[in-house]
């Protein structure tokens, strides 16, 4: 069983993920750039490869087809490698008097987001990108539900310098029995400028940014996209809804449609004028035991992974990004 | 000239280095993964090349030898792209009375390491790497006296993967106008515990794993080096003065001799048994306007990079790591 573990300096969380352990001997090993036809071949998140993977826990699939089996066009399965699993209770312990775990209570799951192996969100059909994020939504309004789990994080990596080799498009959700440090420390930010100015941070930027135009990228009905005044990294771009809402739970059927079309627009963007760049999305969220906060704003993060992450970026949290948002959001707009 | 932006929701710095700025449309642009002898015969850190880097700051160089020319065995240098520039006022400005932003003023500099383009710390000859620590000693007290720094950083990124493409040996020095938020917090931790406990985290940190043992992978007089319990990733690995002190700067000449050797011994055996891995290390220290903390004690983060920051661990700051601390220590004593 997976464990997580705190740093007893700091109280950040670690999760030591033992099902997926490999041996100390096997380091350094890199996956392979491109995949070989072989590769493909047996990808198991492909239609027709359903026995190769855990038996699925939602899909959108054809009427009166059986789970498990082809007829599905997005299915929710469970990590096979796991770095956190459903079993047991997330309860903390004390190791000699100092150092605190927890068992890797949790739940992590694979959204494969289409049957297909050579698709991803920016050459997708609309419909299918707007079907992911509406399966987005399903599991966080249940994992949210279950009271074990404090956050459910909803990720994406996409390329290898952003973590993943696999090519097959598909998302990660994962709950954490824990409220990460790196949160509490942005809730804190965010109510402390909610008691000195009476509003919410995200909304204020929202209208500063509607405002300036010079760092917009896009502006929908109920969203804005643009690369953040402070962007860590070149082409960062936050997706971000305008009425305010600490929660993706709080999101409706059609706001996630509109959602996936603006998400879609700017990863198609990126996949365009980038050529297909590396790059993670995080649908950052409160906590889930919290109900609507005044404070805090749910979003989206993307972040194209064109640039190291370096000595001084993982000791100081400064990031050193190389490209003016100004000059960043001008070249999207343009793209 | 750079420039330092805060993120109004979270308030963390970042350095927009327009100084090495690419156009939008140059990325991605990967390094090669090896260097080609054209490119050996064109490194500017390699002895014989003085006149193609600005002028030196410091050097330890043969008796008669001037400035600038061969004769060096360590060379300072000002860094050609660098994130922060000695220039101007580090003076707080406020745009559109919500985003703040100020000059990157600061200080960005490279230590090259060995005249030699082909060795590495691991590689080089002790008395060598007793000399580069001496020089990260002499450059900690030169910039940390100068009241323009808040943080004086010293860190070195090795391999593609770490975040550099020179591989000619050198580290980085960093001198920033600001605190981190990371840092901030740090410190905050570091004081509750010291607050609820009497006593500094680290150095019961470093007792602890004394006494555990499962975790150590080597002591000398004045320093442990050990695996820490939450480790982010595999074989991260503390070097920490076992006598209490929150800062670099008030390290003697040969506390500095004895870190570089217990620092070098495990980056050979990284070097060896892991067959060269891409790395980072910190040296993490107190603020330079902070006297001795009684509550905050300085160490080496030794971080390799053979698996990659992905989604989670940028959303969440929980990291996954995929080997047991305890296996990973086992490994390194054995090795």
């Amino acid at each position: 069983m997976p464990e997580l573990r705190q740093n007893p300096a700091t109280k950040e969380w670690v999760i030591i993920a033992t099902e997926r352990a490999r041996r100390p001997e096997d380091f350094p090993q890199k996956p392979p750039e491109t995949e070989t036809p072989g590769q493909i071949e047996k990808c198991p998140f492909c239609e027709g490869h359903e026995g190769e993977t855990p038996p699925e826990i939602f899909a959108y699939r054809a009427y009166g087809t059986a789970p498990n089996s082809p007829g599905w066009w997005i299915r929710v399965i469970p990590n096979k490698f796991a770095a956190l699993v459903r079993d047991g209770l997330p309860k903390r312990e004390k190791i000699d008097h100092f150092f605190r775990r927890m068992d890797g209570v949790g739940d992590h799951e694979v959204l494969i987001e289409h049957p297909k192996h050579d698709f991803t969100i920016a050459t997708m059909e609309q419909k299918q990108v707007e079907e992911v994020f509406l399966v987005y939504r399903e599991r966080y309004l249940a994992l949210c539900k279950d009271p074990k789990f404090e956050l459910v994080m909803i990720f994406k990596n996409h390329g290898q310098a952003a973590g993943t080799s696999v090519r097959h498009p598909h998302s990660q959700i994962i709950a954490s029995p824990v409220t990460p440090q790196h949160l509490r420390h942005k809730l804190e930010e965010a109510m402390r400028f909610f008691d000195d100015n009476g509003e919410c941070v995200y909304c204020m930027m929202i209208q500063k940014e509607l405002a300036a135009k010079e760092r917009m990228v896009l502006e929908t009905d109920n969203f804005v996209a643009f690369e953040p005044f402070a962007s860590r990294s070149p082409f960062e771009t936050l997706i971000i809804p305008k009425k305010h809402s600490s929660s993706f739970q709080f999101i409706t059927a059609d706001e996630t449609k509109e959602l996936a079309y603006i998400a879609k627009t700017i990863l198609s963007t990126l996949y365009k004028s980038l050529k297909d760049p590396d790059y993670n999305y995080v649908i950052h969220s409160s906590p889930c035991h919290e109900k609507e906060l005044e404070y805090y704003h749910w979003h989206i993060q993307i972040l194209p992974r064109i640039t190291a992450l370096a000595g001084f970026e993982l000791g100081s949290g400064i990031y050193i990004n190389t490209v003016i948002p100004e000059k960043a959001a001008e070249f999207l707009r343009n793209a």
